[in-house]
């Protein structure tokens, strides 16, 4: 099932995609998405995150080829990217004026269906709603020069997901690739994942209650390349589908100035 | 006006503090606050976080009593808590069983009142709707050895705030004291912090949209001591109030292990 939030004539709502047809449907993606009106075209919608999570988990350094240099972890290193970072499919990825350096991350996103504290890697996939594309924008100068990586990874538009949600996928053995104006420059499969999903619910969960709506960024591959404005990154998860962002530079200046 | 959240007879109600007496007001801390119902005396509801925000930012090394032989950085530190660690007055802080060491951090919250975007510092405070107390706990092991500080900052409990939230108070120059067991263990004046609100919120505000209801702890002084289980801390902003919180074990063992 494909699972989708959409904008038409004003009004929003979620639906279920069939091909190039939309249906929408009653409540929220967890609700019992019955038909609430005739299917209309795809195109005649905008799509919006499938999703409005109540927080933002990531995985850092989660495939081999990602890690260059680095140590695997004993256990995820776990993140998190402020809830407003959120973004929608074909919504612009905006580039801080002082940012320098932004680079994609193409990742498949888990979205938790039910609430689950301390449950056994064994345990863990029962909580999974499903999984859709998303984009971990990085402004790299900061990630590396701050202290936390809030400027790093949580400026608005850093977080866009979509196009929608599907359930049903086995997480653990999914390609992904990124595309960047067109030419491939990632590619992946989730089964090169260090900390699989099971395993980093269940870390996560060990300390920190997941909620119904949560999403987790999964991490990404080798090493992705910066963005420019003018430019358009495809991520596309197998069995899900293409989240597609264009790029352009902050058109509205600065108001803040550092202390010499 | 002492603006809180509480519940009484299993309904959650916004209400205005008086004296030793609460009354319930329609909508939450952004309405109409017209009264809702009689007064009631504040002993009989259970104060709840008086806000429950969309996310939770805070604000590193904020006081030179904290900074120890650390530099000051040339702009606010800023980091994300989970929106799951929100915690209430009275609630237990859990040290979780693998965490070593954890400590109290006694802050001032600011509550956002509306949204913004690349604010400047000027014009930061009208964005401010008002301030109340915050424990910042902290997992100090997790928080040095973990790549970011994900498990250090925002493990289930780690984040109480109340007991209610106060408008109209001088942000940059209030009282800040910390009480561990009814020892005083941490005073200072928010006129000391490094980053004022004013130079916080427009830091913020220039890659991130504020929205109403976020919130912001706005850093801690000296040096926190370790809390342990019996313990009980108070956090007490001047002219807002005390927030208190016990603290206890984790009665719930682990069901992850790190790999070897």
């Amino acid at each position: 099932m494909r699972i989708a939030r959409f904008e038409a004539n004003g009004r929003i709502s979620t639906g279920l995609v069939d091909g190039d047809s939309i249906t929408p449907v009653d409540g929220d993606a967890f609700g019992d998405r019955r038909p609430s009106g005739a299917a209309v075209p795809l195109s005649s919608v905008r799509l919006l995150a499938p999703i409005l999570p109540r927080q933002i988990l990531a995985v850092a350094l989660n495939y081999p080829s990602h890690l260059q240099d680095r140590p695997v972890s004993p256990r995820p290193e776990i993140f998190v990217k402020a809830q407003s970072c959120l973004s929608n499919p074909g919504d612009a990825i905006v580039l801080p004026a002082t940012s320098e350096h932004v680079e994609y991350e193409g990742e498949m996103v888990v979205v938790i269906g039910k609430r689950c504290k301390k449950v056994s890697p064994d345990d863990a996939l029962s909580y999974v709603f499903g999984v859709t594309c998303g984009n971990d924008v990085s402004a790299r100068k900061w990630q590396r020069g701050d202290m936390q990586w809030f400027r790093g990874k949580s400026c608005d538009s850093f977080g866009p997901i979509g196009p929608w949600i599907v359930d049903g996928l086995d997480v653990a053995n999914l390609n992904l690739s990124t595309r960047l104006n067109g030419e491939e420059v990632q590619r992946c499969n989730t089964s090169e994942m260090i900390n699989s999903v099971r395993d980093t619910i269940s870390f996560i969960s060990q300390v920190t209650t997941l909620d119904m709506g949560d999403i987790i960024f999964m991490g990404t591959s080798g090493v992705p390349k910066q963005i420019k404005a003018g430019d358009t990154v495809d991520v596309e998860v197998e069995g899900v589908g293409v989240l597609s962002n264009p790029v352009i530079d902050d058109p509205i200046p600065s108001t803040w100035t550092d202390r010499r």
